[in-house]
Order: C-alpha cells, then sequence, then structure tokens
C-alpha cells in the first residue's frame, strides 16, 4: 500500500486499539483518542524521530500527550511503535499495569504525568527552552492539546512564553473536535479564532482537516520548517471519528463504547501495523550538564556578625552552587532581586530563566527541565507559589526532582500586607507526595540546605524570610535533612520553632532563664521529613512543648510536631502558637506581636507548662 | 481652569499624594502609581458613576485596581473624591490603619483585596456577569491592570470568559509603563502586541498616550460606547512620570522616592482638588436576590435504600436550595455532569455560569458575584481546585463569602490514576483563613451540610466522592458545622473518620466486636471547625485514636484530630491512616486497599490499641 493507504490503516488501528483498551479496562476515553487519531498516525509515521528502545536519547523529540485522558490513543502508539506489546495494553487501568489512566512517567516513553488539563504545553515549553537553549539539541517537542484545554490560562502563558523566546524546536497540535465533557466548546470549530490568538502570541498557525493524513503531513512540514517561532497546527477533527455510535455526538466523553465489535467492523477490524520511527539526530550520549559536580564553596557568615535575610542567603548560595555544578538552572517570577536569584542570574546568565510573572509557566518549565536532567531551582514569593499549587502536585506525579523557594514568609513580612503572606506554603508543600519541606533561620543553614535541595528527589521547598536574622551557626556546620536542632538546652519546657519565631524562641528562653525556667529550643528547620526522636525526647523530658510558626495554625510546624508525637501518645501537652487572625499592614514587630508569635508571646505560653516538672505535676493534678 | 485644566492638576495632586503616603510609610509603590494617575484622573472626573457615601449603591461603578500595588495611587483617589481626609492618606501602611500596604475591604469603597497580580480582571468579570446577566444593572467595572501581570495566564483566562460573554459594561484599562520589578516586561512599550491579542479574544482595543488627558477622555467614551464586547484601554505611560529622580527608569520599583521635596516641588505642589464624580443611575436600593430565602426542602434519601454518590447528593441538594432562595447562584469548571450541578443548571439555567475549564477564572468569578450579594456555589474536581488556590486564599483575604465543592476526591476514584484525585484539598483549605472543611459521607448528611454552607461566613469548602456509598443517617437529621457523631459505641478503641472511609470504619468495628473488640467511630465530618469535645472523650476513654482518610498523611483528618487533642496533652495514642504511597490505576476496592485506608487497614491497626483498657495498659507497660 502507499504511504497515505499506510498511513490511513495505521490510524484505523490506533482507533480499533483506544477501542480495545478501554473496552477491556471498562472506563476510560476512547472518543478523545479516535479524534487525534489520524494526527498521531501521520506523526508516527516519519516525522517523530525517538529511538523506541532509548527514548532518553538526547537527539530524540519528546512526543506530550498535554491532553492526558487521550491515553488509550497514547498506548496506542507505544504499541505501534514497538514499545508495549498487545497484551500490556489491554492491561490498561488494571492494577499494577504502567498504562494508568491518564500517563504518567512509570513508562519510560512518558516524559511527564498529564490530566489535569493545559500543563503539557508549559512543561514542553520547559523542555523546548533545555533543548534549544541549554544543549543545543535537534530534538523537537511535539504537544498534543486538546480544545477544550485551550481556555486554561496556563496555556496562553505558554504560548506567550515561547512566542517570546521564539522556540522554533515547538510545535503544538490541537486536536479541535469541538466537544468538551459535558458539551460544546467556547469556541467550537472556529480554528480561526484559535488561529489569530497564536499569531497574536507571536507562532505560526497552521489550520488543517485534522483527517485528511496528506494534509496533515503538509502542515508538519511546514510546522517543522518554521524557523524563528513556534507553530501550532490547528486541526478540525470530529470526536469520535469512525464509529457511528459516538462521531460528533455530546454524551460520550469518557466511557467506552456500548458496542466495540460494531464499532472495530466500522474500523475494518484489528491490525497489527508497525511505524517506522525516524532516528534521533546525533549520537546517545548523556547531555553536557552531567559535567561537573564538585563541592560547592559555599559563603559564609561569621557569627555575631552582620544580620542576613535567609533569602540573601539563599541566592548567593544559590550563585556557589551554580560553580560548582555545571546542572543547576535558575527560574524566577519576576522577583529575582526579591528572591534573590539575581545573584544566580548574574553569575551564570546563560543557565537563568526569566519567567516573567506566570507562576504556573515558572514550575512547568522547570519540570519539563529536570526531564532532561537538569537541576532547575525555582523562586517567588511563597504567596504566589500557591499560583502553581496543581503544577506542583502533579510534578509528584510526574516523579520530578526540582527545588523550589518561596520567599517572604509570614506576617514578618510587614507593611505589604496579607496578599504578600506566604501564609499556607508549610501546610500547602508538606501535603504534597515526594516532598521536603525545609525552613532555615539563619545564612549558614540556609546556604547549608541549598547544597542539599540540589541532591534530593522529589519537590524540595524551602521557605526564606523577608527580613534580616541574626547568625546564630558557625559557617560549614552541616544539617542534614531529616534533622533539627537543639540550640539550647532546658528540661522545664520545650520550644519548637524555625526560621524567623527560632530567634523570638531564644529571646523567650532569655527570659525564662531570668525567672528560673530552663527552656529547652528545638530548631526544627526539616518540617518534612521531621526529627521524630528529638521532639519525642522533648516531650518524655519536659512539661510541655510550645511550637511558634509564622504561618496559618494549620498543616504547618505545630501539626509536623503533633503528627510526629502521635504514635507514641504524647506524655506532654502541646500549645500552637500561629498566625490567627487576618494581619494587616505595621512593621514586622508589630505584626508578630498581634499574632501572638513573638518572644512575648512565647514566654507567656511556656510560661503555663514551664514549672520545674515536678511543679508542673502537682499544678496539673492539683 | 478649564477641564483638561483641572484633570491634569487632579493627576498631579494624585502624583504628589502617591509620594506623600509612600513616603510617610517608609515603603509603597509611588512609581506605579504615578504611570497610572492621569488615567484615574480623568476616570474619576465624570466618568466613574459612584455614590462615595454609599459604596453598594446598586447602579455604583466598580474601580479594581488589580495592579494592587498601587495602592497610593487609589488611596489618592479616595482622597481626591472625599472618601478620605488626608490624615488617613498618611497612615498608610501604619498598623490598625485602613490603608493596608495593598487594597483590602477593610475600605468599604474597595470590593475585593488585590496585590496578586492577574486577579483583578477575573474577579472584575464575575462582578460584570452579574451585574449584567443577574441584575440588569447599569453599572460599569473598570479595572485598572498593570502591564506586568499580563503575563499572567489568569488575565487571558478573563479576556477569554468576558469576550465570549459580551460584558460590554467591563472597561480594562492597562497602565503600559513598560517597565516590571525587576526589569523590562516582555513586551515593553509594543502597545500594539497586546491589542492584536485583545482582539483576538474578542475584545475592542484603544491605545492611547496615557498622559493625555484628551486622548484619555476619548479613549473611555469611546470604551463605554463599545456595544456587545467589553473593551480595554491601552495606554502608553511612563513609570514615575513627573518626578526626575525616578521617571522611567529601572530599579525604582516599590520604593519610596529619595527626594520627595523635590519631587512634589516638579510636580507643581500640593492640591486639595475634589473630584465630582458622576451619581449611579437608579435608586439605591438593594439587589433584587434580597428576596426569597425560604427553607429549602432537600432531597431525603431512605436508611437502607440504594447506595448514593456524595457528589449526586451535593447536585440535588443544590437545585433545591436554588429553588428556595433567590440568591444562589452556581459555578462549574465544564465538569457539571461529574460534579452533578448540572442539577442546579437544569433546575435554574438563569443561574447556573459555565467556567469552562478555567479554575481561576471560576473562584475569581465568584469571588466577584458574592461582592453584589449573590451566594455562589463553584465545583470542579477537588484535584483541579488547587488550579485555583491562589485565588481561594486571597478570597479569604477579600473576605468573601462562597461556597466550594470538590468531587472525585482521594484514591478511590479507582481508574482515572492519581492526576484525578484529590489527596490533598484537606490539607489545603484547612490552611485557608476563616475557611470551613466539610466532609460528608452519605447523601443526607451532604444536602444538611450544603443546607448550612449557604449560611456561613468566609469560605466553605465541601468535599465529595465519586462512588456511592450506604444512606446511614435519617433524611431530615441535622448535622451542625462544627460537630461530629458518633456512630458507633464502643469503649475499646476509637475509629475517625469521614466520607468513603467512614463506611470502612463501620466495616472494621463489625469485625472487630466479633473479636471482642468494641470499637467506637466517629463521623469526622466538619474538619473545620471540629468537634474537639468528642475527640477528647474518646481519647480519655478508649486505648487509642485510629484516624483514616482518603488523603495524604499531611494536613487532613489525622492532622485535625490531633491538634484538637494537643493542648490537653492527649492520654492515648494516635494512629494515622492516609494515602503514603503514590496511586495508581486500579478498582476503587484495590487502590483502598493498596493504600491501606479500608477496613482491614483499620481493624489491624484498631487491634493494635483495641484490646479493653485494662489489658491494654497491661500490655503497654509490660
Amino acid at each position: 500500500m502507499d504511504r497515505s493507504e499506510f498511513r490511513r490503516e495505521l490510524a484505523a488501528q490506533l482507533r480499533v486499539d483506544s477501542i480495545r483498551a478501554s473496552d477491556a479496562a471498562g472506563s476510560g476515553h476512547p472518543t478523545s483518542s479516535m479524534s487525534a487519531a489520524d494526527l498521531m498516525a501521520v506523526l508516527l509515521d516519519g516525522r517523530l524521530r525517538m529511538d523506541a528502545q532509548n527514548p532518553r536519547h538526547p537527539g530524540g523529540d519528546h512526543l506530550i500527550f498535554s491532553k492526558g485522558h487521550a491515553s488509550p490513543l497514547y498506548y496506542a502508539c507505544l504499541k505501534a511503535m514497538g514499545a508495549i506489546d498487545d497484551e500490556e495494553l489491554l492491561s490498561f487501568r488494571k492494577l499494577g499495569s504502567r498504562l494508568e489512566g491518564h500517563p504518567t512517567p512509570v513508562l519510560p516513553w512518558t516524559d511527564v504525568a498529564t490530566g489535569s488539563l493545559g500543563q503539557g504545553l508549559p512543561i514542553g515549553v520547559g523542555l523546548a527552552l533545555a533543548a534549544a537553549r541549554l544543549e543545543q539539541s535537534t530534538a523537537t517537542i511535539f504537544v498534543l492539546c486538546g480544545d477544550s484545554e485551550m481556555s486554561e490560562g496556563s496555556i496562553w502563558e505558554a504560548f506567550d512564553h515561547a512566542g517570546h523566546e521564539r522556540l522554533d524546536n515547538l510545535v503544538a497540535i490541537v486536536d479541535v473536535n469541538r466537544l468538551g465533557q459535558t458539551g460544546e466548546t467556547m469556541h467550537g470549530w472556529k480554528l480561526d479564532v484559535y488561529a489569530e490568538r497564536a499569531r497574536a502570541f507571536g507562532w505560526e498557525a497552521i489550520e488543517v482537516d485534522g483527517h485528511d493524513v496528506g494534509a496533515i503531513d503538509d502542515a508538519y512540514e511546514r510546522a517543522l520548517a518554521t524557523s524563528g517561532r513556534p507553530a501550532v497546527v490547528l486541526a478540525r477533527t470530529v470526536k469520535g471519528r469512525g464509529a457511528s455510535e459516538v462521531e460528533d455526538q455530546e454524551g460520550k466523553h469518557g466511557k467506552p463504547l456500548e458496542d466495540p465489535a460494531k464499532a472495530i467492523e466500522e474500523l475494518g477490524g484489528e491490525r497489527d501495523l508497525r511505524a517506522e520511527l525516524a532516528r534521533p539526530l546525533g549520537d546517545a550520549s548523556p547531555v553536557s550538564n552531567d559535567g561537573r559536580r564538585d563541592v560547592p564553596e559555599l559563603p559564609r557568615w561569621e557569627l555575631g556578625g552582620e544580620h542576613v535575610a535567609t533569602r540573601r542567603a539563599y541566592g548567593e548560595a544559590l550563585a556557589a552552587l551554580g560553580r560548582a555544578r555545571a546542572d543547576v538552572v535558575v527560574l524566577d517570577g519576576e522577583v529575582s532581586n526579591s528572591t534573590y536569584s539575581e545573584l544566580f542570574r548574574d553569575a551564570h546568565p546563560e543557565r537563568y530563566f526569566e519567567m516573567y510573572i506566570a507562576e504556573q509557566q515558572m514550575v512547568a518549565a522547570a519540570v519539563g527541565m529536570q526531564r532532561r536532567g537538569w537541576r532547575p531551582f525555582a523562586s517567588t514569593f511563597a504567596a504566589f507559589l500557591t499560583r502553581a499549587y496543581d503544577f506542583v502536585r502533579m510534578a509528584a506525579v510526574s516523579r520530578a526532582n526540582l527545588a523550589l523557594c518561596g520567599s517572604h514568609a509570614g506576617a514578618s513580612i510587614g507593611e505589604d500586607g496579607p496578599s504578600q503572606m506566604g501564609l499556607e506554603d508549610l501546610a500547602a508543600f508538606r501535603a504534597v507526595h515526594s516532598s521536603t519541606v525545609l525552613y532555615p533561620c539563619d545564612a549558614n543553614q540556609t546556604a547549608s540546605l541549598v547544597e542539599r535541595m540540589a541532591e534530593l528527589d522529589g519537590i524540595a521547598y524551602m521557605r526564606t524570610h523577608r527580613g534580616k536574622t541574626p547568625v546564630i551557626y558557625e559557617p560549614g556546620e552541616d544539617f542534614p535533612v531529616g534533622g533539627s536542632r537543639v540550640v539550647r538546652e532546658g528540661d522545664d519546657v520545650t520550644i519548637v520553632a524555625a526560621g524567623v519565631t527560632l530567634h523570638e524562641a531564644l529571646a523567650a528562653a532569655e527570659r525564662l532563664a531570668e525567672d528560673g525556667v530552663e527552656a529547652r529550643v528545638i530548631d526544627l528547620y526539616s518540617l518534612k521529613p521531621v526529627d521524630a526522636a528529638t521532639l519525642r525526647a522533648a516531650a518524655d523530658e519536659t512539661s510541655g512543648l510550645v511550637t511558634v510558626e509564622d504561618h496559618w495554625p494549620e498543616g504547618g510546624l505545630g501539626d509536623a510536631v503533633l503528627s510526629a508525637l502521635a504514635e507514641t501518645g504524647a506524655v506532654a501537652p502541646v500549645r500552637k502558637l500561629a498566625v490567627r487572625a487576618m494581619p494587616g499592614s505595621g512593621k514586622p514587630t508589630e505584626l508578630m506581636h498581634e499574632a501572638g508569635i513573638d518572644a512575648d508571646a512565647i514566654a507567656a505560653a511556656a510560661r503555663e507548662f514551664g514549672l520545674p516538672r515536678s511543679q508542673a505535676a502537682t499544678a496539673r493534678t492539683g
């Protein structure tokens, strides 16, 4: 058969296999798969450069299904390229299968998890940036989008950035099948609406009949030949194309066909065609960043010297890390002079990426970059990382290794007011699978933890503060992840703090000592994992624990302490100090006082527990 | 002086007052204020219809500073319209002042809090939808945007929706001053880039010199005369305009002027001009929705009848609530047949808003609508509400009253896999100020709690499940917010659960009873506020507590229990069962079993604590 005939046959196979997989699973999205089958058949047949046996080949193209619910089509493609066999195809959505309901990187051909719409394209921007700017790779990044997800703002962040960066190694393919989950999309089959927008964002826009294999091939050729800007192929398609039971009908989203046998017959039955992928260009050796990984010469601050903000120490340590390691890249959301990532930018401009005020795109780009072996550190205000929370959640499903830093945490920022105060970041990041949550209180500790972040698997989060704090640790001290520090010994009461409140805790302990109450002060710089042993010892050996955090009461430091103590049946009561009322503006010290998280409040709370243990026992039973 | 002269003078006053306020505060954003002063002076002089003495007049226009950091200009405007006096202007950013670093609704003229960029415009879409579709109000919604925030995807969600809805009562004014916080924006002064995009999104785009008061007035006239589509005024401006120390210079963002006296002199000194606002049209009576608020006739399900998914009960209760109350409106993110908000849509189509797949815009629109007195309920999958987390955070700063429902929570959704599983929603919503977090386990309980959500202040969140669960409560039973239910008595061990795990807990208790262990089962349907008394009694009266949740271990039900018990010094140990490994796909029962949150796991954990108390004490000390 000729090439067009082969492609039509391959497309029919992809449709049939989408129907078969969904039928075997008893669930899934065959109709959303069938609309894009011709688009994928043409791509697989000579356009996509990929070594199915070595999907991490650095010259290999990437194929991301931003419309992750079209997973039956994706898995049908993997079968057609010889990556999986038919038996595995039919394991779709079953317990233990690598073929999950939406694709995840448990499959080696899958770069990132999708299924939360609007994420594949901005992640593709990250892959494209890495390939073009960091590696001079010839890889093309193909992203299959649905038309429904064009309503996600993150899609337009991706259009904005890719256009601005002139990423001509990025090709978006939009499967405009007109129908969303509940009905017609906002713009239906008006391809010109999407095309006008894409052009206004600096893209080449190519409209095509998404079921004409010749026209599709021409569109890809034009897209790949486009220079100096990214290209989008806007394909008019029919949902459920090829099966009369479901074709172009509402109410057929996300369910197997009722009569799969009939549909398969309409599509000409089962086939076992193999697509010939084009070979990746270049050799399969690892990318350049796998080179230099020296031990960084971290910045050092002297005890008793000037006060230093942890955010500044973050920036200085990051710049040092960049000198020692060639794989570290930094992204920032247009606040690099606040987060101090500008110190890295100035030292290593070729590895710094300005993501402007687009936090979703920032995290997505970091996820894309880490997939190609880079170690991204992305920063903005802790408050504004909440904008990207779904991207962080999905990054964990993607098994991504990346570091995030949220600055300007808490009410202690002062005058800027609550919109700029990260007061929920610890809760949000603790509740991310695979996360590490670090919260340093001084400059040397910050630097040490920044170095460790580059080695961690999963999502590593660091919280930094706006204000300057004293240096209390010697340069070069080690702070293991999952550890803590007893910074003051005492057996009457324990104060557990971190970051800015650690210094308030030390001040409170001084005052308590004047009253004869010896407070133990624990610096809980690692909230996840947490040092349960040290906390349990404190609960055993002192009358009670006061936890204090510049954060809402829920899900932060206090809850981390309680969780660590839970199973032992805590023998001491725990009093949580946290920000309970909505702060306004004011000086940092005023706002911390109002919130009841300063030395005054800590000392008052500690005094309730802080009698010597024998007296306390009498007081409680008396 | 003639009108143009007056406007120029008024603009100079706004600049001078912006400088003075920032100088008095010692911080703030005068340069970002000065660029937009002419735009605001012309708006205040006869274009803005507002009763400064009655800012909630339903015919009054709205003015939202989406670029909330230009708060000095905003407060200078309030002074110019006679809303605040000069003394209060100079209280800017001081403790206790209503003039916070970024505007919040502690000021009655301020509709919503801004300061997280990219939120004011989508909230404006909500106000415009309410005014145009629900009230037939003649109010115009003006939104002042910065050019930096045009990179936020949420801005383009707003452009998309306002264009699609043809909201000609919405006027965006973009202050294109070219400079962001750290340097030039992506598009600098290329007004045509923004104009092309706006037109591609269905808007009228008007380019103007933002310092020519005559041209600005013409632009507003054209914007207000635009029919059938929203309008955007794209104004080329100069940051720091009027003061040589800062004009059009980098590095001058977000700080007071070094020589304010000189700048004020350059601007012609202080003035005390009063702007004459246009009067609102129509009378000041409240909007129509303040009418009918009957007690709803909630749907009823019989004990022992068919199993019902809590998401379905949510939809049925919502439809009933809509019949009883005229102020309830519903929004959904294009999954209304999954969340079952489609039942409201079918019953009350005029109060249903399809927000397509744009969760940020959905929550923002709800925030806008509640400001005009409506009671919005917005729903999507719990997993996808994370997309709008920054909007929820800011809604709390806005003191918004709104209800959110996240469906398809947890690993128990089954085959769709982790991208669709809300496993962090309880942690995220517990850590929202003013939030209520509800988590029903059966249909009648869901209905009762939906009714209560419409009465709550703050952010009310309900979590629902995909799967069907048995009806265990009688129709009409009352479930107070902050309460819990002991659904099975027992004195050996306590199991605390909610939602789908409550049914697993009951099954576990049955098995334990067969072994002679009497488990108390608590339905903790209200996670915030939480029923501490019942939990403390259980901790006193039984050997230990097993908490079980279809959620990550951090920040959810288990942590809510620990927090409630903390201060008493728990007398019993607590064992948290939760989802600890990343789930894949599989049947709901298989995934719950793998996660260790099913009846098997609960019974096993309870057995460790669940000896009759005397035996347990012996076992632990022995």
